[in-house]
């Protein structure tokens, strides 16, 4: 994969502080038998997961996308319309070695192997199985024959008990309520609409903590569109001069490796992008993931080529990033999914609330979807891994502020007088009542304080000290370059807002100290 | 139930209003055939649902809880330990009609009919059923025995299958990251943290909107503290001169309904609260939905008759909320649950990490536990239901400013010139990056987007005038007199930090069109 993994103990040092810092507890539960692929999340690594739902929820919401929220549990009618009944599924083989019996999805087995996949078909996998006589990767023994297995996870519900789905994303929950969108939205069109939530995968083998799981959680946007619109888009003109790292199919087939920093204008020009909506919503997602403090050079977007593009697709594009752990994967998907989607709802339900009115009078078309889906625990976990940097006198979680899990610390500067700790209170109220996270801690010396909060991502620590009792005045210190300046204690809520929305960075904090 | 039912027509409306502007909208999925009491929250629903969350967030991390986030799946082998394959289970009697054949949870269809119910007990019923000779209520056929159905709803996963329970509540999942939690916290307790997340039961019945559903969504907080720390309990001392609304055990037995106005520290003197930290417990819940806008009125606690309490329960009262739909209903339970949970985790794992050390040296204790559970769909529910106010000339949804789904909206006074829509866009975006909900709204007469965001809550609209384009002033309106002021464009985003955290009131805003 042209991956250079970092060394294994940089890795396990990394695996190991999520869990000691109160990131990511697991296989859960842990006491007990654990579950395959179930993880907590915990105290910190939610405190971060919350600021990255807030910053995912304010990027939709600033571009008029509206968020809802739809029920996990459907009926089969639904998978059934939406084509993940008959086309769901992994290829699995069986040991038949019946002290062994494990199940193993057979693309990844023969990858595993070092077999290059190209005819991934169930006769294609069978033919590669049985011309290299593999045996059970496990136990060596003979392996069952290649069958399909369908991934959606089910739940019986009812007396007397019927059959149930558990949703295997939460994009089709979402189109469901497009009559309920476009009546809501006064039937203009096109409808910004997003879900965040969770999804279920009987997985075959879950791995790679919270990279594939059982239970997760998605984050996908839609627009549902008319034709006309995807061509004739203002979003698109408004930045059609922004970037975005593009790895096109045709260069994936050359084995070129070459990656075209382009404007989505010149993308459209070139025709590796098509339409300008899709054009805008990949440069979206661009976006997105880069606000997560992702160094650019991890960031690509990956065409599908021919092969791996559902058969409804009209253009597919992976946003990958290159993990420090796992390698290149994908963490969000941009789909041109065409009509595919209501007309196969309308065709079943037979509701003509799924139709709106065309470009022509009296037209009623049925109206594309043009999707952008996040896996939240992957981006969670890639925005963790990154931040993650080991100097020589400290380890610093470095994240973006709206991110990282509690941005300001409160220091009391020693226990005593008791007067320290009654302002430390009230500083640490007055963050949390202005919604920015933080913490108080009083336990040790003020520089092991310093780094055990720069370890959990602090950026800036209010130390209250004698001078603060006299002169209401206090220390401000920040993350990057550990210096240390005087501000006002009356300042202190307004700073923090500044530093939180950007407006101000920490060097155009006035010194008091300096200013004397 | 001394419940004065409101009009079925304000209830209609009520409901209607809630789906018509974009709250809740099902049972779902409306253009199939729905799943019994699954629904959708639509756009406004869900950005006041946001809300919601934030608010509890805040109220938890305030007092220090810190929040967790643990797997919707788990083995059964937790719940044998929690009690809940036994025990967490229903009555049902089974119509024996081959042509009805429906099912019936026998406490509710008894209490519907009118009965008392004394002896809840299995047997109770079955007398209970057999000397009224109850019948079938849909088809009046003859009733089966009363049999247990277990509320778990299971899953299969994996390869081979095996069977997997969907949590019936989220408490249970909190305990059991106990021993990392006491790590994380370097062993110093007692130790807060909490939960917000979906459940699932296998209700009978689903009915009443969002009040009772197969997949519901808590917010429970738990306390993990030694029984010497629950009688000495600072939080207590600071909070004791809080008043709390009581309804005690003795009151209900003498068919009394006199509510008891208490502080939490006069409750505790005369013995209707017992311990300290409970106690505590008790006043945050009436706490926090107090916040919700909920009048006053119509919130009570209600301490849970012996005959109610679970057999390991050292105390336990209900919040309920009086809904001008539904009646007293139960939103929050305070549980004394002593150290049930963690002896069962600890005698099933055996796991010494469930210890803890006590007051003595060198002896270990297994943790009790004080939780405050909270049903997050049932707080939404009313929180939104409470607030409809239909006034002669306007419907307004009057939240508090913390819960509205969207706080703020931006209006172009007109169309053109185009200026208008840019500074509108601008400042937009401005609130939004600050995390302020808000909405551009340029479509009708100022007048009627007045109404239309008075009924879904907006408090305050910014217009941008000609005026504005001059001098960089526009005008606030307040939802609360429709009254306007002038203020700086310069000012908003000050002005409106201040509303949201309530540091000013609108009232002291000043009117520049006064003072010029």
């Amino acid at each position: 994969m042209g991956f250079v993994k970092m060394s294994d103990d940089e890795a396990t040092k990394i695996l190991m502080l999520m869990g000691h810092r109160g990131f990511i507890w697991g296989p859960s539960p842990e006491i007990y038998n654990p579950v395959k692929g179930a993880y907590e999340i915990g105290p910190l690594g939610k405190e971060m997961k919350n600021n990255l739902e807030r910053y995912m929820r304010k990027k939709f919401r600033k571009n008029n996308f509206w968020e809802v929220q739809c029920p996990l549990i459907s009926p089969e009618i639904v998978w059934k319309a939406s084509g993940h009944v008959e086309r769901f599924f992994d290829y699995i083989t069986q040991c038949s070695n019946p002290k062994c019996d494990n199940v193993h999805r057979v693309d990844t087995m023969l990858e595993r192997m070092g077999f290059e996949l190209t005819d991934v078909s169930q006769e294609g996998l069978q033919k590669l199985v049985n011309d290299n006589k593999i045996v059970c990767p496990d136990c060596e023994g003979e392996l069952g024959p290649v069958a399909t297995q369908n991934l959606m996870v089910t739940s019986k519900l009812g007396f007397p008990a019927s059959e149930f789905i558990l949703r295997p994303e939460t994009a089709t929950t979402t189109y469901l309520t497009f009559p309920r969108l476009h009546n809501y939205f006064r039937t203009s069109m096109p409808i910004y609409a997003f879900q965040m939530g969770y999804a279920f995968r009987n997985e075959i083998s879950p791995r790679n903590m919270l990279l594939r799981t059982r239970e997760f959680e998605q984050c996908e946007g839609q627009i549902f569109i008319t034709p006309d619109q995807e061509i004739d888009f203002p979003l698109f003109e408004d930045n059609k001069d922004q970037h975005v790292v593009l790895w096109p199919a045709a260069l994936q087939e050359k084995n070129d490796k070459t990656l075209l920093d382009l404007s989505i204008q010149e993308a459209v020009d070139q025709k590796i992008l098509q339409k300008p909506a899709y054009a805008w919503l990949v440069y979206l997602a661009y976006d997105m993931v880069k606000g997560l403090g992702i160094p650019a050079e991890n960031i690509r977007l990956r065409q599908h080529k021919q092969d791996e593009m559902a058969h409804y697709a009209h253009d597919a594009w992976d946003l990958e990033i290159k993990s420090k752990i796992y390698g290149w994967t994908e963490v969000c998907g941009v789909h041109d999914r065409g009509d595919y989607d209501l007309s196969n709802h309308h065709k079943m339900s037979k509701k003509k609330q799924l139709l709106v009115s065309g470009a022509k009078k009296g037209e009623k078309v049925v109206p594309h979807i043009l999707e952008i889906a996040f896996g939240l625990g992957r981006l969670f976990f890639f925005a963790l891994e990154q931040a993650f940097k080991f100097e020589e006198e400290r380890n610093v979680l470095d994240l973006p502020i709206e991110l990282t899990p509690v941005p300001f610390a409160v220091f009391p500067l020693m226990k005593k007088p008791k007067e320290l700790q009654v302002v430390a209170k009230e500083i640490f109220d007055d963050l949390i009542e202005n919604d920015f996270g933080a913490i108080m801690d009083m336990a040790g010396s003020i520089g092991k304080r310093y780094r055990r909060t720069e370890e959990i991502g602090v950026r800036y620590a209010f130390t209250i000290d004698h001078t603060t009792l006299e002169d209401d005045t206090l220390t401000i210190r920040s993350i990057e370059d550990m210096s240390q300046k005087r501000i006002k204690k009356a300042d202190l809520i307004d700073i923090a807002a500044k530093l939180m929305h950007r407006k101000i960075t920490y060097a155009e904090i006035e010194d008091l100290t300096v200013s004397e």
